[in-house]
């Protein structure tokens, strides 16, 4: 009774199927666009900078490729209105936050389209993927944006403060154009990734051949924007120790790739910094896995909790790790909310219960771990409130310490970052000009992160 | 489904019931004994040394207070042929080993009981507890010593060798008198222990309460013979993160008091390092706790894990790590025995299924750990296989290193051996003139460990 009756692969995804709505052979796909209205996709800009903020190309590969299983593409407006208020889809399975794809009212008049068309979606005008047009509808940004995240008044204790424009997800969804064609997308010219995204692009199906391939029998899911400093390597170690009456076989890194922020590590760094930590053997490769998933991080932390669990149920992960301020910005939650939800429910952001303890819910199972910190005394990286208590002498892993170690050239101490971590970080400092995101970064960036392959189209005539 | 469903304190003890066979009473006991034929409980001697290899009181005790719950007293001959055949007692539940009471047949004869009598039984001539004679029976002692820890025929890969005289537990069975009587036990004196026993004296209702007064939702049992090296710590700090969804609140430390082997740590030691581990802060007491069972091991590996697993969840806990050679001494059993029993069952030594996943089976859930190990290119205790792979660089805490160290007066480095724990052996070593047990020691310690406070008895007329 205390086994896990999942196993790594073969865990079912959301909603009982997978998703994959990828068509690969491209004569199939090519017949299928022709004489489509075309749609160049641009990045959501940030309305006082122009700096991009969201590039729904990022969603619409993750529901390709079942990432977002069941979701087969954007929601309509009973869709949005289910989740706003019960995050629940029609069918009922739970589901936290709306997946939009919005357009101005002005576009929508230059492509002609009406319920029950077909678009086809260019990215740097090559043909990108197909959005069934099942229902053209409007609803308020902002009413959105403060649904999906909650407010003081109806989740007292939970959020802390009203969201407001500092807040990235809020702002994403506030600064939507307000009508929205909800329908099926279908991808028709796979991304084509440059290293290091190339090697470590294992979509739901592919990671899950991955795990049944290395006789993974539970596997937990670590998120990450960051490149690991030793915390987050231990946060790992003492995680995977949850696995049933064995610890979990291995670690599955997901970095969320998407839109970046101010100060953000470069994603190949993240990614590569993963890495460094199999190659150097701190976490043996035999049980460590870096992968990632395209996704404008919405800060939800709670409420982005459910999704990255179902993110990682859909890659096959047994167990998802969850810590303070999980997927978090500013206070705007308290910081151990995502616990409260795992272990209690938070009925005022609609999560009536725990989310893998609903009718409908997620399989994977939450593992909560408090912080890693250095404690002199003991002489090692011990784990918040339940280890030591030489509370006095700890030391906490400051990111923004880190930071400014970095930027003035200065290998942070091994017992921080390890060596081999930091030599990936110098790296792309070097490539890239910068070792942190910048002005320069944001606006040369190229976004969404894949190529595509030229594909003949002939445009409606 | 994740979340453990009973809760520390709570959980239902074994077969169901928590015994309790202690007269509380003073002159009920008194009332109870007057007129009983008296025997007096001796240690059961080695044949060829002389040494103590086993003292009835530490069952009697174990019995009579609900350690071995559902056990009421010693074994009548159907039940031990149901343990030695098919692990259970007579009314299916999971026993592991024979707990038996054995007598000369030339004492039977000086007692002159038959069965439906009493024998009061006495230590150091106080009267201790009353032992009904509900069966007398014979069974040859090296059947019952080989039955119960199996043979290489029965068990090829878990039993590596056949048992002999070498194996203590196999030697306890093997050299017991062939005649037994087989009755309930009524506990009629309380031990009374001294420093640093009494304190760490937490009978299973005694334990429970505490920790239901602690608050304690998951507790985790670690069962120790030895003081505590920083390998030993690190065990217990990362097997208490295999809680539910959360780890557990506490760790249970279980030394198993009874009788000694030469080059063993002192209890005394035992008990206070464990005690050194928590006042230091390496774990903070508020969650951990240091008791003790009377109780002299069988060196049993799987078969005497079924019996820990037992004990531990009659004390309250809701779960019970186990590690590479648990219980174990020398080579007669593969050292990850007590894994393959916990994750499949072994057939061959009558555990067909795993001991928690059987019907009338342990409710405990077992959690599984490999070995600590110092690994200087992590800098820290790793956990074998699972974490680093720096195999060539690893260095064993080796206990006879450890061991070689202190008898030089050595202070072990601290990254071996926290220093409070080594000015326990320290301490213990100046009152007892030896920091191990030597033949000294042997011979003139006090066993059982405890008192008894004088009692009116008159013998039978």
């Amino acid at each position: 009774m205390y086994r896990v009756r999942y196993r790594a692969g073969k865990i079912p995804p959301h909603g009982g199927r997978l998703v994959n709505r990828v068509v690969r052979y491209r004569e199939r796909a090519e017949r299928m666009i022709q004489g489509l209205p075309a749609y160049e996709l641009k990045p959501q800009p940030d309305p006082k900078t122009g700096i991009p903020i969201r590039h729904v190309a990022h969603e619409i590969v993750s529901i390709a490729y079942g990432f977002l299983s069941p979701l087969e593409g954007f929601m309509t407006r009973n869709e949005l209105e289910s989740v706003l208020k019960e995050r629940r889809l029609l069918d009922g399975w739970l589901w936290p936050m709306p997946i939009l794809f919005d357009i101005s009212e002005e576009d929508l008049k230059k492509l002609g389209v009406k319920e029950g068309d077909q678009i086809l979606l260019t990215l740097r005008g090559t043909p990108f993927a197909i959005l069934d047009v099942d229902e053209i509808f409007k609803y308020d940004p902002k009413e959105i944006a403060t649904k999906t995240f909650g407010t003081p008044e109806a989740a007292p204790g939970i959020v802390q403060m009203p969201f407001d424009e500092k807040h990235p997800g809020w702002y994403q969804y506030a600064t939507m154009k307000g009508t929205y064609i909800g329908g099926k997308i279908t991808l028709v010219n796979e991304p084509v990734f440059e290293e290091p995204f190339s090697r470590l692009w294992f979509p739901p199906e592919k990671s899950r051949e991955e795990m049944v391939k290395r006789g993974w029998r539970l596997v937990i899911a670590h998120q990450t924007r960051n490149v690991p400093h030793v915390g987050h390597e231990h946060l790992m170690k003492f995680a995977m120790l949850n696995g049933d009456i064995e610890p979990c076989d291995a670690i599955l890194v997901n970095a969320i790739i998407g839109v970046k922020r101010l100060g953000d590590y470069v994603d190949e760094a993240i990614l590569e910094g993963h890495e460094a930590i199999n190659k150097a053997g701190y976490i043996t490769p035999e049980r460590h896995m870096v992968t990632f998933t395209l996704w404008d991080m919405k800060y939800g932390h709670p409420v982005e909790a459910v999704l990255h669990a179902i993110i990682r149920q859909n890659m096959g992960c047994t167990h998802h790790m969850f810590g303070r301020d999980h997927a978090a910005v500013g206070d705007y939650y308290y910081k151990y909310a995502a616990f409260k939800l795992w272990k209690e429910g938070i009925p005022g952001l609609g999560f009536t219960e725990p989310p893998h303890e609903t009718d409908k819910g997620v399989l994977i199972k939450p593992v909560l771990v408090r912080e890693a910190l250095y404690c002199p005394k003991c002489g090692e990286i011990v784990l918040t409130e339940y280890w030591c208590n030489h509370e006095k002498l700890w030391q906490k892993f400051s990111g923004s310490m880190i930071r400014s170690l970095i930027i003035e050239g200065v290998e942070p101490p091994s017992l921080i970052m390890r060596p081999e971590v930091f030599q990936v970080v110098m790296k792309w400092w070097e490539k890239l000009g910068t070792p942190f995101v910048n002005k320069t970064y944001l606006t040369s960036r190229k976004l969404p992160p894949f190529d595509l392959k030229p594909m003949e189209y002939s445009p409606k005539k």
